[in-house]
């Protein structure tokens, strides 16, 4: 079931011989479709419920939400829109993303996304934090949040005709730090030992009480988290995957600011995170960037004459390198064994472009005359170093969550690989770096914005939220910063493929 | 279960190993003593709620409202109040009169009244709908009553020795007119055939969303009604009298502006109302009045010498006569023989006190010397008429109830008489004039403010709140209006005691 569903009802005229009030009469006549559960009109919309059905003659469409144990009735309108817009929101630190559907055919009306307007204070979610705690800084930052979903959400309606006055019903998935601010909460616990949110699954609200510029009545959904580390967002993206309801055992990898891994099953679930992202973000490479235009997405070098090709993002000149062009770049580095082991560079292997400066070597990717510019495109030994800490990280979690469960990586019929880093790596060279277990690369599956996707779920299907709910309650999450067990596997990847050759038996020995 | 409760609670304290949010721990630990049914804290509540949780040490009392199939918990307490005060209002169109309860002993703390402040717009029902319509009237209206009521609380809260915004939670009886100003819902088709109420049974609200002065989130809840004439107010005295719960059949008597009737048991319930008040309430004759201090409560004349002796509401000199002290009078002179059969006054039957004026005769209850400022207490004719046909009245309406379901008088068990007029009525002197049914004095039981009493009844008991919707389901009324039986009823009963005499054989036949 929709969070809200737009039901046909005609009711039989009053009369002297049955004089039963308008709502009265109105809830009876959707009862007979609806069964005996509750079914209220909030205070606040039932005048308008009332006049509108007995001024469309008892006969039209009534906008029925469903609420938590019980059904509420909103509107009434005297026949039914051609659409029943309904809003699926990934709420990001940085980014939000959105989606529009037609709630009564699930057809996506609209699809985009806007700059969370929290960022002018602060990019990460620390500074946020901190500031929700300076005067009136809460309720600053949630303005601004709403601001930003009120702006993204004119413009989807826009780009499918309407306004977003039509829009009925909202599903929201984030981190517990977006939700807390977004819901006007004080996140202060968040970050202070024991880490402990406000609420993980907060009850359903309305569009009316946070301010959007929805329809009033508009139900509310936030999917709910685990935890402080643990999101709604991640939660969306077992629902997107179905890892919760797979027979056989599956992984979830989300890289955003951290790693962000489910390990399980239809039995089981367990997760946990780490930072293994910002390298592969983009957000520590001096050269690095996320993939918008002139990033490069994907790099070859051949290893015997170690040219290189590049292909950039939008075919825009090069001005830095996304994630998966990295993992690209130091896999073909390796191959071509312009790097070792270690991940050093070795003096002398590539002289057209290895260059010694004050910081030690470094490698042009891109020499000037061809890059976005005049600025050669980049990779120093400490990005080269910063890379391997991530790809360690990476396999140490996964390596250590299947460790945690007795689980052999070759048991597992997928990996789902979200987001932008799902959408732009090739696995191949992931497992060349031992960044990824060495799988059949079928078992890799890019599966895009899973938090995004799962809000559109719970927007739409009932099910979706009890299952989002039973994910909360029956994850187990491992606590990574206080594992001997992650630190000793760690030290362990931070070889390329890995100290243990033999767990990558396909990446060949370069040279 | 009261509408709401104050639950002790205690909540293992949060660590790394138990990152539970303060939210959901709360209500994990609440869930201990509630069972399994939907437990929301509504999103405006919620970041006092986890607040005051948190800042207790994880212990302490939760305060819990009964919402429509879900428990909302909307505040979190140190430790438990000393009361947890509820409020339970008969909304009358001229009296506000309310009593203030501790939900958590069931102990009254505070009872009072109010003039109902809308009475600036118009006396009665009719001239408030007609305001309603104007301009801002409905709003204007609802501030009105919500002005009185919180004025109301304001001194029972005194009285108790709290403020008002300490009271928890609101039970509201009333007619449907009153329901549907004090909720700001337009009443425009309550007095239009087919007299259709815009809502029966209103769903539960909050105290902050009708600007009550209560606990701002105090769930207001009111007793439902059917069609327009029949209010909770009387479904609030059939859950007092019990009417609705007993095996044997019984009957319930309200007289305010109309009379209205409910015979009935556990099995079935039927009901009706006609215009029997005015003249009973004091609203027509010319010296008639409510029992306020100086109304004639009780009467007597002796039949051998006609002497009158009487007694007023607080022994103040006289100003005039209650409905009980009219009854009384027209009693005690038709067996007197001052008047006859018809309601006529016999000329030269008692010279000391009937006098000739230009309107006919007429009879000095008072003279001026012995009432308050002088001015003699008289009942002319037209006073006589008007008692005449509202006793007619009462005894028609009563009969044809009873006629429509087979029931003989002798059958009932009791016959509840609410409010004033049950409170000073000497059912003795009712029945010698025809106007209640010949039966043993001890079935009459006067039940005091019925309408109250059901508001307090639901305050504090769910299964109360389940049998109020259970009447409104079930009861069948009838419509006096258009019913050919009732009005040769009414001919027959325009005589004292009756035309047929022998359906009061306990009356005496005077001289």
């Amino acid at each position: 079931m929709p969070l809200v569903r737009c039901l046909p009802v005609t009711a039989p005229p009053p009369s002297l011989k049955d004089n039963t009030a308008d709502l009265d009469r109105l809830k009876r006549a959707l009862r007979e479709g609806l069964g005996q559960g509750p079914l209220v009109v909030p205070w606040r919309w039932a005048g308008r419920v009332a006049a509108n059905f007995r001024e469309a003659g008892f006969s039209g469409a009534a906008i029925v939400n469903d609420g938590e144990g019980r059904l509420e009735l909103v509107d009434f309108l005297p026949r039914p829109p051609a659409v029943l817009p309904g809003l699926a929101l990934d709420l990001g630190t940085t980014y939000l993303e959105a989606t529009l559907l037609d709630l009564a055919s699930g057809r996506r009306l609209a699809r985009g996304h806007h700059l969370n307007g929290q960022i002018r204070f602060g990019d990460d979610i620390l500074s946020r934090i901190h500031e929700a705690g300076q005067g009136a800084g809460l309720s600053e930052l949630q303005g601004a949040v709403i601001g930003s979903i009120n702006e993204l959400a004119t413009g989807l309606a826009r780009q499918a005709g309407i306004v977003p006055q039509e829009v009925r019903a909202l599903s929201v998935a984030g981190n517990p730090t977006m939700i807390h601010l977004f819901l006007g909460l004080d996140p202060h616990h968040l970050c202070r030992e024991p880490y402990i949110p406000l609420v993980n699954a907060p009850d359903l609200t309305a569009a009316w009480e946070l301010n959007l510029a929805l329809h009033p009545a508009a139900p509310v959904y936030v999917l709910p988290g685990v935890g402080s580390y643990f999101g709604g967002d991640l939660i969306a993206g077992i629902l997107a995957s179905g890892l919760d309801q797979g027979e056989k055992t599956a992984m979830l990898i989300d890289v955003g600011t951290n790693a962000e891994v489910v390990l399980g099953n239809r039995d089981w679930l367990i997760a946990c995170a780490g930072a293994a992202g910002p390298a592969l973000e983009g957000g520590v490479a001096r050269m690095g960037m996320r993939a918008g235009p002139g990033a490069i997405e994907h790099l070859d070098i051949d290893p015997a004459t170690l040219a290189i090709s590049w292909q950039t993002v939008d075919n825009q000149p090069p001005r830095g390198l996304c994630g998966s062009g990295i993992i690209d770049l130091v896999a073909g580095l390796y191959l071509g064994r312009v790097i070792d082991q270690r991940g050093k560079f070795r003096p002398g292997a590539d002289p057209r472009r290895l260059r010694r400066g004050e910081s030690g070597l470094s490698y042009v990717v891109v020499p000037g005359e061809e890059a976005a510019d005049g600025r050669a495109v980049i990779l120093e030994q400490a990005d080269l170093d910063a890379l391997m800490r991530s790809k360690a990280a990476m396999y140490a979690i996964l390596s250590t969550l299947a460790a945690q469960v007795g689980v052999d990586f070759a048991e597992l019929s997928r990996i789902c690989v979200a987001g932008a880093f799902g959408r732009h790596i090739d696995p191949r060279r992931a497992i060349t770096l031992g960044m990824l277990p060495d799988l059949p690369l079928s078992v890799y599956q890019p599966i895009g914005n899973s938090s995004l996707a799962g809000a559109e779920l719970t927007l739409a299907s009932g099910a979706a939220r009890s299952r989002s709910l039973q994910i909360m309650r029956s994850i187990t999450y491992v606590e990574l910063n206080v594992n001997q067990e992650f630190m000793l596997r760690f030290s362990g990847a931070k070889f390329i493929p890995h100290t243990n050759h033999a767990l990558f038996p396909s990446v060949p020995v370069p040279g």
